[in-house]
């Protein structure tokens, strides 16, 4: 069997001045990373980059050929600033006129004497696009090969996702386990590795932290084999225990 | 007066599977930005990266010339899963032994018989590399050329920043306003781009925003030149108030 055969990896685009100059925290990696996750996808790259089409044709045109799956969030509304559609028709070399699906979609939204020039605009979307339905408010997203655009709201964002999941054809799902201890990094980190050289095909991935003024290590442990996991957690389980180190959740 | 010539620029790179994985949020990239904003250094891209050594090296080697300054958060602790410092050196062609100052620093720190071999792996970093003093615990981060490494602990890496104000050579500071208002963003889209066309080096942006159930757009205001941003609000104001468009903050 060849596990990399298997694994399906995706980018998350972010588009925002918002969000690189500190002003808004994003939180649509977080989701979109967990999202994918449980349909067998791994996010393996993120890039927030700048609202300038040249940033976005770019970006596109570098990783396009590198996921199987892209992201993007942001820059689909109607105000000057949303220019992720046109954006992404010049990365594909596509034309970005009105959509004719979208447009019946937001002209039946908006009554007749609001659907003024910036409802209209977000019915500009790149030519032969497949549409991503917007229970929330109306203006759809889209699909260019692939390429899924999405809005930067979280709210809405969540909700038009919901109806992608037939859109994607994931790999074998990544699970985990996360055992928690109290010590320091510094403390195990030599044992840590050698448990790890034991186990391929197996993540440990190890991450401080500080809670209500107690400091410990999650012990995140991933692998597309729960038996591996199940046997790698028994030997760190094993080791903390004859080593006196308090497991805080497992 | 060249305005191009006075901006500088700063890239993010969050090393770390535990962002990518969606486990982790991150808060790094939103401190880091608004600290460097204050420096007059703006931050035009952000990179989040698997950890692992020939994404950080392929990263690295990309960008190092595209930017004034680089930022890495992640992966220089004790544990197997730590190789930024190697990964840094790799990238800039240097060797990565012990660094004389930082084994210094490190021994001090620890007691003898507590300086074990995860300690002393913090100390290896790469030739050449200045360090980062870490006022909270112990392991210095590093600058190579113009790469700043840092630790992904939030807390950790704030107090390590305050120590390179001098180190960074900033452009004039971007500042900003922002005016909330009572709206949907798609009632003044047109009338936003009108005013946006009028104000030459100054960036309106526009971003919905959903509380308690109210929905609203915070525009925010960007230039480095406070008339300019003053003149244009003054602009958005007199719009909304002859439109009847509630002002919640200015």
């Amino acid at each position: 069997m060849n596990k990399v055969a298997k694994k399906v990896n995706a980018a998350i685009v972010i588009i925002g001045n918002e969000i690189l100059s500190g002003r808004t925290q994003d939180s649509n990696v977080s989701f979109l990373a967990k999202w994918l996750n449980n349909l067998g996808v791994s996010v393996t790259e993120v890039r927030i980059i700048e609202d300038k089409e040249e940033s976005i044709i770019s970006c596109i045109k570098e990783i396009k050929k590198k996921f199987k799956y892209i992201f993007t969030t942001g820059g689909i509304g109607p105000t000057h600033d949303d220019i992720t559609s046109k954006s992404i028709a010049k990365a594909f070399n596509l034309s970005c006129d009105y959509h004719k699906e979208a447009y019946e979609i937001l002209k039946k939204y908006y009554k007749a004497q609001e659907f003024n020039e910036g409802r209209k605009k977000m019915a500009k979307i790149p030519d032969r696009a497949i549409l991503i339905y917007n229970p929330s408010s109306g203006a759809p997203g889209f699909i260019v090969e692939n390429v899924f655009c999405l809005p930067g709201v979280p709210s809405i964002l969540k909700s038009m996702v919901e109806g992608l999941k037939n859109k994607i054809v994931g790999g074998e799902k990544i699970l985990s386990k996360t055992i928690s201890i109290n010590t320091v990094e510094s403390e195990i980190a030599k044992p840590l590795e050698e448990i790890q050289n034991k186990f391929k095909n197996l993540e440990i991935g190890s991450y401080p932290f500080f809670r209500l003024g107690k400091v410990g290590i999650s012990l995140v442990i991933r692998s597309t084999e729960q038996k591996l996991i199940d046997d790698c957690c028994k030997e760190i389980v094993s080791f903390m225990k004859k080593n006196k180190i308090q497991i805080t959740e497992r």
